[in-house]
């Protein structure tokens, strides 16, 4: 056998061990979905074994010897091909996964997996009672296993090997500068919104019915480029995306009744995801390839479509129409500039999401900084509710009612671990500005376009620079790639400064 | 460590490896059930190969050389137990199942698999154009497939491994000589029926609206013992019931706004074999014997409920008011009598699924006839068509409009094998007969009880006596433990002589 035919069978091993990961994965996910959809409580129990059996399974195919010398035997195979090429990528991607679950023991992954989900637990408990006390135990022993995770890799920053699994290449050294240079930027801009007099925004707080919400956002989300026959929207308290297979990727939404932007604006959001995962290239299908490259990219392609285009003027000029006429009653004597004002109201409130596109990152920016200083052991937990309480009070001048609206408001620590947790949203929002200032440097008409309900432009040129490549270049990559520059703060302060100075009476131009 | 610890530490290990198979089994079912229910099309193709990935693994668990020795180790606990005790059940259902699993190569089995989803593609087709020779060449490749299969076990017909893969013990030497006696019984009950005029069931094709009658069969199951706590109800093109965990058991349901039948025996029919899997033993749970015994044990759960429950005189005193209040024009002119009678008409029809209870078992034995037939040699597909029209016009005096409404009507040959596929369904009719008769045995209050809407004396005696036990015991086992005999068709033949000669006005008694 000549190496080259060697070589292609070793691959096609290679494939055949993902497809079988992938399937096991995706069977988890499945199963999650269920869980969070339609499945009844009496299920609760026997569920989490069943997905933990999958990805311990997953874990187990994943890091077994013969994938390790199937990716050595490949190394000269790799070495041979270009750097983009499916083959040389889905071995460089499959071998970082690799060496990264062989490095922590299985054991210790079990281990956190079950106090993940009695802290979960716990924390349910102390938020409806808004007792940060009976968490925080939980929350120390997550500290302590987030910091044993983090020594099982090399590392300059303790954060670093956390942020990593999520955020590729992105480390404290670079965020943090970069986080504090955004923070100088956006804290004047902040005050100098909020000083002029406060928009009305009760127009979008009168009686909504559900499933006539539900429909427009369908609507436009399969205008945008959503794919109903390789996807589905159903509702869950807290909105997400999955993916199962490129065919198969679904996202959910929740609906208040009295509030038209909470569901309509989520579902943008996840249809913005959703339209990153069916887009990936079918030749990657099955492998691990198959999704998106980062939390940062994965968010800015949620963001780009929730608020660069659908919170922009131009989006509402063509759906404004459409939505009036559902809503006649509501928002007949609503014209679209008072409309566009109230669905990008600024307000400095203490609930992440729930946050305006200028001061959100605020919000993100001050998780960071805390999630570092307590994997620093510069913040004990226990001093953790006041040290967040400061800090909302210096960024944004408010104080948190209780700990429940505060310290306690996001999951991911009490579920999931500290470190890495935060980063990739303001990533996100960093990331879409300058990807869509790429996309429109390339194509000057998208604007235009997107007035007219055009999406086509945006989505393909989208599909073919960011989606299409599934996890082939890191975010770093793609972005230089994309926008032949590297991270910076400045599409975003820029798209941010533009639109909010055309929008806002502001007094001179907004301090850059 | 003493014998006795050691053994409980293999038990234990045993347990855990059945688990995980149980988890992936599990994941193979919610996926299942996901594709027939939620599923976009675009994610059929991955589907496939996921459900395939998760049963390669868990026949790969199963057949793992560790439960072979384990199941070795343990054989003087098993020995030491009673019969009867969890501990030497699951001991003796899992070795009975490792050794089935072992017998049969994976690539066989992965070959044979693929075939039935080619051969399924085939039949869907042939169906829809009425053309039996596009499915010719795959039936007489699973027919190929089906006796290499049967030939990897000791037999001494070759339809006895075949059948026993899902009625354990059943043997064609125990079911020819049954199914003639019943046959030489039903013909002459039938030709007494048919001979009478036809009772008039046009109440039954009015307009009734569908989310009224699934709510009314929601209504109904709910009333009978199905816990929605632990189950849910959905609707697809074929009702089937699917279980994920004890706590967790799904049934489907479809509905013809035509047709108030259809949807309501269905509903009652899948809710019986849910009952069976939601009131498994919670300590069988996660283990091989947390599912049903047999194939003609489930049925027999199902049909009790549909038929002899659910087309009772009785049930319908409890039930008509509330029929009737939900359906006022359609049924207020309607009497009970007159509904009753509609329900229970009797005719000779090509249909299996619409068969009544009467004529429904001749359906059945023409189907395991011509399986043995074929097995045997004795019958080639190319020939089969017109030994089925034959059949069908000497059993029921009817020919088929055409090879759909004839021997392709059913999935079962075309979509998995042929052998074992229908035996289950008479079994079924003749083992609710012999249970009912015995749990009235024990309770005689419980027919009264029915026809006063309390459902839990019948649904309790079931749970205990049938239910609890899931895999423990074998049909022939549970049904002399419950019944005090072995299987018999005196039952049946009596519970249909009682209830036709009292609603038709047949000239004398109905020859027995």
């Amino acid at each position: 056998m000549s190496n080259i035919s060697l070589f292609q069978r070793k691959y096609q091993e290679l494939k055949n061990c993902l497809i079988k990961i992938q399937a096991l994965e995706a069977a988890a996910s499945v199963l999650n979905w269920d869980q969070t959809t339609y499945m009844p409580t009496g299920g609760t129990y026997a569920r989490g074994r069943q997905i933990a059996t999958l990805k311990e399974f997953a874990h187990e195919e994943l890091t077994d010897q013969s994938i390790g010398q199937l990716l050595e035997d490949l190394r000269p195979y790799e070495q041979s091909l270009p750097y983009g090429s499916t083959e040389a990528s889905l071995i460089r991607v499959t071998r970082r996964d690799y060496e990264r679950a062989t490095r922590v023991p299985p054991k210790f992954m079990a281990k956190f997996c079950q106090h993940q989900a009695v802290s979960y637990e716990a924390w349910v408990k102390a938020k409806s009672l808004k007792d940060f006390s009976i968490v925080r135990p939980y929350l120390e022993k997550t500290l302590e296993l987030s910091r044993e995770l983090a020594s099982f890799f090399p590392y300059k920053h303790i954060a670093d090997p956390l942020i990593d699994l999520v955020d590729e290449g992105m480390t404290v050294s670079i965020l943090r500068p970069l986080f504090s240079k955004l923070r100088q930027k956006l804290r004047p801009i902040v005050e100098a919104i909020t000083s002029v007099p406060s928009i009305d925004d009760s127009c979008l707080h009168q009686y909504y019915p559900k499933e006539q919400q539900l429909q427009f956002g369908c609507n436009v989300i399969e205008r945008i480029g959503f794919d109903f026959q390789r996807g589905r929207i159903d509702v869950t308290p807290h909105p997400f995306t999955s993916s199962f297979s490129i065919g198969d990727v679904r996202i959910t939404t929740r609906v208040y009744e009295d509030n038209l932007t909470e569901s309509l604006f989520s579902t943008i959001h996840e249809g913005g995801h959703a339209l990153y995962e069916q887009g990936i290239g079918l030749e990657l299908e099955g492998t691990l390839l198959a999704g998106g490259t980062s939390s940062g990219i994965h968010e800015s392609q949620s963001r780009l479509w929730e608020n660069i285009v659908g919170r922009s003027r131009g989006f509402w000029e063509c759906f404004y129409p459409q939505l009036q006429g559902i809503f006649l009653k509501q928002l007949s004597s609503v014209p679209v500039s008072q409309f566009y004002q109230a669905i990008n109201k600024v307000v400095k409130s203490p609930i992440r999401t729930d946050a305006d596109e200028v001061t959100y990152n605020l919000h993100i920016m001050i998780r960071f900084d805390l999630e570092l200083a307590m994997l620093e052991g510069k913040l004990a937990v226990k001093d953790l509710p006041e040290a967040w309480n400061e800090r909302y009070k210096r960024d944004l001048g408010i104080v948190p009612a209780n700990d429940s609206q505060g310290v306690m408001q996001d999951v991911h620590w009490y579920g999931e671990m500290i470190g890495g947790m935060f980063q990739g949203y303001t990533l996100g929002n960093l990331i879409a500005a300058q990807i869509y200032q790429g996309a429109v440097k390339h194509n000057p008409e998208i604007t235009v376009a997107i007035e007219q309900g055009n999406f086509t432009l945006l989505h393909k040129w989208l599909k073919q620079n960011i989606h299409e490549h599934g996890r082939k270049y890191t975010a770093n990559e793609l972005i230089n790639r994309v926008t032949g520059k590297p991270l910076s703060i400045d599409p975003f302060i820029d798209y941010i400064q533009d639109k909010y100075s055309n929008m806002y009476d502001l007094k001179g131009p907004i301090p850059a």
